[in-house]
């Protein structure tokens, strides 16, 4: 194997810091086009590879991929690990799983314990705590040792890496401007905390459906759920106080719950109130009546994710620059909701 | 630290091979009585402890647990994991989990990459594939080099090591014998195909609480479900060919479709077909009617593995026996079921 060239030798050759000659070979706008230049066709000229520091590291590769999801009594994230384990198996890699259960600290010793020497790779869906405190050192580190890493579902602009995701808001605006045509006029909804950042981009999707057919946004028609303990608490004290006609929930589960909710008081779906929930899984199927829900193709992300990943590790993606792919989000309609005249 | 006799040192001494001092050590009934003794003493004499190999190969703890579970879309599993995580983190140990997808060849594939190096311990419930094929020489291996081993839920009686189960047969006996206290004459069963080891206990308490009450077991009432794609098939021809007034299925999925199968085809719940499912998760809780259920506490199985195991570890736990713990199961009364008069 022909030697490379390690980021430590590039910033030593180069006098410049190890984590600027790392930004700077990704092609970080913190860093200046001048030196960007430099770094990158000196990398050139000596073969650097971006993961070649891991390489010479380890001198040999584990054939694992290391994937830290934030919970795991969740089916969208379950049926990412399914798309990336078919991926991964096919291609020989084994996958390793951590929890971070959406702490911040979790997320970190996470991946302390696998970069050691355990994996090749990391896909990573950041914790409700990551993106609350905004710290993203640990994911830094992992990348400035020329460890590849692909985010996933709950990423972040401020980390320079190859990601996937769906388009959240676009996939909002579909389901509740498929509500307003179906003939909703007064749609609720039911969302998370604003720091999630998917829970945030569906509220933006929301109120974007509503301005374009002019319908004013009622601030009492949302409902946002920190702790899911509590969200029959606070669905019963929406239905207490507004009346509307639809509802529109950025998870199944909120949705089955609501639904239920909205049965015991009489209401008839889709005739009174249509429902549709986001994240497409068992709940939905199974629900009475059944979920109109948004499938956002958990095993299609892990697939394309796992690729990515094992692309880079095997150094078919030659280039610096990294990529943000986007999976298209589909309505499956149920029961749930009225049909389209 | 105390220098430990290894198991190799062991038997260079007494000329026996490793893996008959090994089960010797693990008082495993295949070794004589006289040579159990023989090896016991001398390693209590040389302070060997059971996992002193583990050690003196690492010279280290990892503070990593090793999980390995069949699927990940399964609520049950899901549960145990966060009964590790909680347990495994209060006591400082962090959490990796792979999947088998209840094939064999994954099962040992991921124990050779978690057993080299990466952790202290395993947890292991066991592939479909694994137990259909009865080979497991993965798991005896890797207690041969020391390393703990916890079983729980899908177990085997030729692995001599600790183990958590729920008492699947009792529990299946108590969900059956409710039918038939409730009024229920004619009652189906839902099953999976035999080599599932709680699918087949599950089957032996439906038999016996049939039996109890003289009941026939009549065959035709029983369908074994092999893939799961195939279920409302098989389903739906159950309700072809039979008459019944009780249904118990081995988990929630199964029970849920043929309630919706039932309810489509107009019979009422429970008072035309009581529903009783296995595993109580959010399926249970979210259908219309929501289904009694009997709650396996996977989280409480998790934790008492996890505690078994970290047990073993630190070396709290001094006996060589094994030990195998039961955890009660509740049947949850919900809608599905009419109410003892």
């Amino acid at each position: 194997m022909k030697k490379l060239v390690t980021l430590k030798q590039i910033s030593k050759e180069l006098d410049i810091s190890i984590s600027t000659v790392s930004k700077a070979i990704r092609n970080h706008k913190e860093i200046s086009l001048d030196t960007r230049k430099k770094v990158q066709a000196f990398a050139k000229l000596h073969n650097y590879r971006p993961n070649s520091i891991a390489v010479s590291l380890k001198n040999q590769r584990t054939k694992n991929i290391g994937v830290i999801i934030p919970e795991i009594v969740h089916h969208f994230f379950t049926t990412v690990i399914e798309g990336i384990e078919k991926v991964a198996n096919s291609r020989g890699y084994n996958v390793i799983v951590c929890l971070s259960s959406e702490s911040f600290e979790k997320e970190v010793v996470n991946m302390q314990t696998l970069v050691n020497g355990s994996i090749d790779g990391f896909l990573v869906s950041l914790s409700k705590g990551t993106q609350a405190k905004k710290d993203y050192h640990h994911l830094n580190e992992v990348m400035d040792q020329g460890m590849p890493l692909v985010m996933f579902d709950r990423v972040v602009d401020d980390i320079d890496c190859d990601k996937t995701i769906v388009d959240d808001t676009q996939a909002a605006f579909e389901a509740v401007s498929f509500l307003l045509e179906t003939g909703c006029r007064k749609i609720a909804l039911i969302t998370t905390v604003d720091y999630v950042s998917v829970g945030k981009l569906r509220t933006e999707g929301y109120e974007k459906a509503l301005q374009k057919q002019g319908i004013p946004i009622e601030p009492n028609l949302t409902i946002k759920i920190e702790d899911i303990e509590n969200c029959e608490i606070l669905i019963n004290q929406l239905f207490d106080s507004q009346h509307f006609d639809g509802v529109f929930a950025v998870n199944e589960y909120f949705a089955v719950v609501a639904m239920k909710i909205a049965q015991k008081r009489g209401f008839k779906i889709p005739d009174d109130i249509s429902f549709i929930g986001f994240t497409d899984g068992i709940l939905s199927k199974c629900a009475t009546p059944s979920l109109s829900s948004i499938a956002q193709h958990g095993t299609e992300m892990g697939e394309i994710s796992a690729k990515m990943l094992i692309d880079r590790l095997e150094e078919k993606e030659d280039e610096f620059t990294h990529l943000t792919q986007i999976i298209k989000t589909t309505l499956v309609e149920r029961e749930s909701t009225k049909r389209l005249s």
